[in-house]
């Protein structure tokens, strides 16, 4: 994998003479992304393409090539793939489409493709892949640019949504490999590549089918005791199995034994694609949780109710608070407020004032030994006193579920300044405290 | 209702003379929206209140007042409906909590209120609520305030979150009334009002515990075959259903039942606080959707898959494309694609590039009687064309789910100029035109 995620020097066979928006080269991102090693464009019709030299054939280059990036036709791609052997290159990513993802021609040129990789102990990544992103290394081998952020975390999928749809979809990423068809590289190399890799400290997983089904399964369970491991299925339906063929060209096999292998396993497995930005988020940033028991401060009795209905299904239950924890709320509210758990601290607030109430309360929870994790429910504008708290207690974990105007915004501060992660909706706020549940038990048996 | 709604004088009996940030002065918040009505402040420790001559009691006012806005504690709150009385006051809204939502004292306080009001003809809203807003009429009796937007949407709930939460939790509203405790005016009332209202097309509706039963379901019956009716209950589970009782003080009851007896009427039931947002834009601005066969347009496999895969549970289907569209869509790809549903618009994108595609591909969709709805995927890039499109096509709805960066502003181009709603991830895109075919079937039995 090394030669794919850090290469030293990298041949572009088929590379466009194209470059600027809607042309998708590679070489023009590999260089924006300030890619430091040495790039050989190969095609016959350039002399010379973003400033290099441009090569009729990889055989000419005449230098030590880590890795081919091959953009040219599925009909070329046999004879290129010989040439590479021929040049002694021994990693291949192949981009394009219409192999096993197209028609029965496609499925051939594949097969031929691998036949001749084998014979040369060339390894290869795709067909029907954007490429491969290392942020760590400066690197970018990718028809769409990510984000250039080192975030410690590794995807691995089959799908370039999960590239260009990265942070509405699944968080940055800092490296990023999109295996496309699997005619050879899968899901097993990359991620025993990213639980080695020390910049690496989760996983996301974006699977279509899965090969080396038992060998993945084996090697995640290690995995998972070091690095929460997050997945995400497509083709959770029988049409959209069916739909995966023409697809990826992978067979999607049945969802729910899928679900319960990996899950067993220990796996953080999502049955939602809009869940894995939450899971990412939430297994980086905050310590697991040892039990179920959540306290509930809001300023709205309703949306704690919303809270309540949705924790049941996510197996949290609600803390009975000790009768210590009552009493500082007590003290703080109107003599007529029965305080319970959702505590409802309006009534509070409304006396007190927001920045007394609200530090003191969440201290009071966070201090009840029956309290496991936190969810804060806050109109927007009057969270400035959660931005002041929690930085010194990280044992238990704390999610806020922000409303009103402006919540993308106050979020963004709170999550800075304070140990709390704030998302937009309740029901992602008790999945995120759900994960960490899950986390806990995971690595409870370690 | 038309004393609540839009009154011409106004009585604030224990109007605060604090103002200004966090002091919830609903006073302050009238004037602010351009109240044009006479304001009556109420409070004996005060001459005068934002600049009006302020009463030491409502009986001394001796004008005819429309509707009193009580904000006094708890204990008051008898004598001061016995003023109000006096006084020939016959609509109140109560504001203040500590009642049927605290305690026996708080109970018995709403009984004794609500026996007084019955006595001397006076309707009343509340206790325990946020107030009311008219921003047709330019009226608001509110310690928060909302956007000043005149959005056809009445919102009806029990809850002040509806109002502070407003556009991250349910889309701008027109009216709003938050019925609180409803020891008097409730659903059946004010779903009458909105029903008979020019200015509103659309009701939403948040409950905790609905009092008048058949008498709401009979009239939600008729009310749907003219205005959509979106509904969310809290109190969905056992646990939620019981912390209701401190909330506003009302029955949650069995949701299952409640929930299968309203959809049985019509009306769009949704269970999730999510959602209320998404079924209000989709059912104000798209058209009903005549069955459930969608294509999918989709830039990428996966998202067509992660679409398909949601799609079964929402009762939507894979369209069978007519192959006129097959052929129309096959002109624009490579050779070797396979065309089917979803329609994978990437290889053509790529070698006819996205202006020539997109549109094409679109209108080929949506030319099919094979079609009913159409899902568009794309990269917020890349969807330009999709901004010039769907103009005149307004028989069939058109949702997209747009990813990558700037998402939401895209977003909020392409809602303004084209004729197409834009959503954040697949699975409310797809609730959208799921709702759009049960819109269909309540019209239909017209």
């Amino acid at each position: 994998m090394k030669n794919f995620m850090e290469p030293e020097s990298v041949a572009l066979i088929g590379i466009s003479r194209k470059t600027g928006p809607e042309s998708y080269n590679i070489m023009e991102n590999m260089i924006n992304c300030g890619y430091s090693g040495k790039i050989f464009p190969v095609n016959p019709n350039a002399d010379e393409i973003l400033g290099k030299k441009a090569f009729s054939n990889v055989t000419e280059i005449g230098e030590k090539i880590d890795l081919a990036v091959i953009t040219t036709p599925r009909d070329n791609t046999v004879s290129v793939i010989q040439d590479c052997a021929a040049a002694g290159i021994k990693s291949v990513i192949i981009i394009n489409q219409g192999f096993s993802d197209a028609d029965n021609r496609g499925r051939e040129l594949q097969e031929e493709i691998v036949r001749i990789a084998k014979r040369n102990g060339i390894r290869i990544i795709g067909p029907n892949t954007i490429g491969i992103v290392n942020n760590f290394a400066g690197f970018m081998a990718s028809f769409f640019s990510l984000k250039k952020r080192k975030t410690p975390v590794g995807l691995i999928c089959q799908s370039g949504i999960f590239f260009v749809a990265n942070e509405s979809l699944c968080e940055t990423v800092g490296k990023a490999v999109d295996l496309g068809n699997t005619c050879d590289i899968g899901f097993y190399e990359v991620l025993d590549y990213f639980w080695r890799d020390p910049e690496i400290k989760i996983i996301a997983i974006h699977v279509e089918g899965l090969e080396q089904g038992r060998k993945f399964l084996d090697l995640a369970r290690k995995v998972v005791k070091e690095k929460p491991v997050v997945v995400f299925k497509t083709g959770s339906s029988e049409i959209g199995a069916e739909a995966s063929k023409t697809h990826t060209g992978t067979i999607a096999g049945d969802y729910q034994i899928f679900k319960a292998a990996l899950k067993q396993q220990g796996i953080t497995f999502l049955d939602s694609g809009n869940q894995i930005k939450c899971a990412i988020k939430v297994l980086l940033n905050l310590p697991s949780m040892k039990g179920n028991r959540i306290a509930i401060l809001t300023y709205s009795g309703a949306a704690g109710i919303m809270a309540v209905d949705v924790m049941e299904s996510y197996g949290l239950i609600l803390s009975s608070l000790s009768p210590e924890t009552i009493d500082r709320v007590k003290a703080l509210s109107p003599d007529w407020m029965p305080i319970g758990n959702p505590v409802d601290i309006w009534p509070a607030t409304m006396t007190k004032g927001v920045d007394k109430v609200y530090p003191r309360a969440l201290k009071a929870v966070l201090d009840d030994p029956e309290v496991d994790g936190v969810i804060c429910i806050s109109y927007a504008y009057l969270s400035e006193p959660l931005k002041r708290i929690t930085e010194e207690k990280t044992e238990k974990p704390v999610v806020a579920w922000l409303y009103g105007d402006k919540n993308g915004e106050v979020a963004a501060e709170m999550e800075e300044k304070a140990r709390i992660l704030v998302y937009p909706d309740i029901e992602t706020a008790v999945l995120a405290l759900s994960l960490l549940k899950d986390r806990q038990s995971i690595i409870g048996k370690k």
